[in-house]
């Protein structure tokens, strides 16, 4: 055992580079890539993932939404890695695309490396952006996919995902996960945000996923000529909100502590006219957090501070995901399997939803991020260094020779 | 003389009343009027004027806008009284009616009642709301219309001035402000706004017409992921618009004094998504005071506040309009004539624009309010007590009485 832990999973760097760029060639824009789910671009893709699983020695099936899974033939337990290969519209050439290349590097470097009867199961799920449903793929992985949310599900320009699902002709089939099989999932994703950068390390340990809690604010005022109108005879609806926003910014940190994170992303007066008060005022308001009590302590604040208005204020909860922690054991693992390999790591919440959300619900599940170059993504500028790719990778890899021995 | 003042003009009230209503029915919209400049009912309510100036026994006339100058046979000084028969969409039956009808009910009563050789012209200006171009009429009549502007001028369907011209097919004449005839001119109109009814008054005399100016703002920030970039690594172009407007609520009535009234009417964040750090906004800043100075201070305040904000800000002035002071002896008239009938009065500016603006740069000009149920205007709720109209119209005869018998 100490001998396979020695020699480790070597990860094959430049393979795993060009896997990347490669695959960057597929729905490629500018420095990026578009690849929306169902999209002629995005079926290409997962043809290549196919491909390039039937090389790794992993037998290779697509389900009918064009999740792709790749097993480990001659494995009966297995640790599962993936992520997706659907962009957002003119995304990043690594965001998805990163967690499914690290799971072919490491299921070709684990090949008759690891302790008889385990193996790496890689997956590549299907619209985890969104485009018709958001982790559409994992859902239906983990068999909580709602088959009146796939009939009702439509992308912005209307195209039911029914008639895109036909459209694009995946095999009539379901991959699904499998309880005695699969012992964990494992994703790795480009961190999408500045702190590892800015804190110059080289790998985050995710210890949840955020919980999201998106409210829509509603001012009643009068619609008042705003020169004949004294001030102190309005109900202005406008000003009422932005009282409201500068009390968020003062308050929230205070009830949310250091990790909570808040958006102000939108808001519209009406009549919206510069002459005329405003009648009434909409905004949303995001925030994030790993606790859930956070989100309710800060949904309380900001409800008790709507309150206290001078015009009457509706809150109404429009998106409510609950924070999904993930494993510690897992954590541990990839945190020591950095240390070992002599990178710095940062424990730290993932901002943003991934599939792993969905594989947490059933499995224990385990994220790594790696620094994002000025925090971008969702754009074609995202990028990360090459020597950060192929780092990342080996400390994945490094975890998965851990679990392995210690499930043996 | 003193007879003269004792026996006063008496305004027919019943009269008055029944012109008011029989001219709300021209455009007639619920319980208000839609006559947009150059429209069929416009046309139609400068014809309905004419032929009751004719009734009235003055001699009509129409010039190629529609402006219609009703003039006093055999005077050779008068004193101007007049407003605007055009409306904004889904206006008030009295915004503008109100002035037309008190000239031709003070015409009327002044027949015969004042000193020879003084009497009381009526006009009824084009075009005052600005359907196509504020003040059409009253710009025309000073000899202030900028041809240049007549060619741009459309309205929001996008008709050029000129094509509307043709259409209505009015005389091609020009009716003129005559220095040598013309003493004074008076503009009564309905307060459009709460304070008459707030205070329990009778009548308002007007100090000025407030000057306005009007700033847009823009914040520059950047777009960032909402769930992943700390708070404290954002620049967030929509926090520090709420900042600003914060801070002009907090700060305005300091520098401004207590006449200074402002609004932001309207604000938009980019890319204006819930879950995107607002990379851009953008709001317009309105703000009205009678003195230029106090407009200056309060401008000076706004950008020395945007300038403090975390992100770059501009700010352009978009719009300017100077104070206009109102006569000062015409206003002594009028109080006395409505302290002298018993009506209690305010003095205040008006925050509104009216032609009296456009006609006091060439005469001495005066403007009477009288109260708005609720302060409400510019929509079809818009409505004073029928008490209250022909107060007022007794007290805008008795002031004209004032200023014949002291320039006879």
């Amino acid at each position: 055992m100490t001998d396979d832990l020695d020699r480790g999973l070597p990860i094959d760097g430049p393979q795993l580079l060009r896997d990347l760029r490669e695959l960057a060639t597929i729905g490629g824009v500018e420095t990026g890539v578009e690849r929306l789910a169902f999209s002629p671009d995005d079926v290409a893709a997962r043809r290549w993932v196919a491909a390039r699983m039937a090389a790794a020695g992993l037998e290779a099936s697509t389900d009918r939404y064009g999740t792709v899974y790749g097993r480990a033939v001659g494995a009966s337990r297995a640790v599962l890695i993936g992520s997706h290969t659907d962009t957002v519209p003119r995304g990043g050439w690594l965001d998805g695309a990163l967690g499914v290349a690290y799971g072919l590097a490491i299921a070709r470097a684990a090949a008759g490396r690891l302790p008889d009867g385990f193996g790496v199961d890689v997956l590549n799920f299907q619209d985890e952006e969104g485009t018709y449903l958001p982790c559409l793929g994992s859902l239906s992985f983990t068999g909580e996919l709602d088959d009146a949310a796939v009939t009702r599900a439509r992308d912005r320009a209307g195209t039911p995902l029914r008639d895109a699902i036909a459209r694009a002709g995946f095999p009539d089939l379901d991959v699904r996960l499998d309880p005695d099989r699969h012992v964990a999932f494992l994703e790795a994703h480009i961190e999408q945000g500045p702190r590892l950068e800015a804190g110059g390390l080289d790998i985050g340990v995710v210890t949840a996923i955020v919980g999201i809690r998106r409210l829509r604010i509603r001012a009643h005022g009068r619609a008042d000529h705003a020169g004949t109108t004294p001030m102190d005879m309005r109900a202005d609806a406008g000003m009422a909100l932005f009282r409201l926003a500068n009390r968020i910014a003062d308050g929230f940190a205070a009830v949310g502590g250091a990790g909570a994170v808040w958006n102000i992303g939108s808001i519209a007066l009406q009549p919206g006219a510069a002459n005329v008060v405003p009648a009434s005022a909409e905004m949303v308001v995001e925030f994030r957090d790993v606790s859930d009590a956070t989100l309710d302590r800060l949904e309380e604040a900001l409800r008790s501070w709507a309150a206290d208005l001078p015009v009457p204020v509706e809150a109404d909860v429009i998106a409510r995901i609950r924070p999904t922690p993930m494993d510690a054991r897992l954590g541990d693992a990839m945190e020591a399997a950095a240390h070992a390999g002599g990178a710095t790591t940062l424990r730290m919440p993932s901002g943003a939803g991934h599939d792993a959300m969905v594989l947490a619900r059933r499995l224990p599940s385990g994220m790594l991020f790696i620094p994002s170059i000025g925090g971008r993504s969702h754009d074609v500028v995202e990028d990360t260094a090459e020597d950060d790719i192929v780092r990342g990778c080996q400390v994945l890899a490094d975890t998965v020779l851990r679990l392995a021995r210690s499930a043996a």
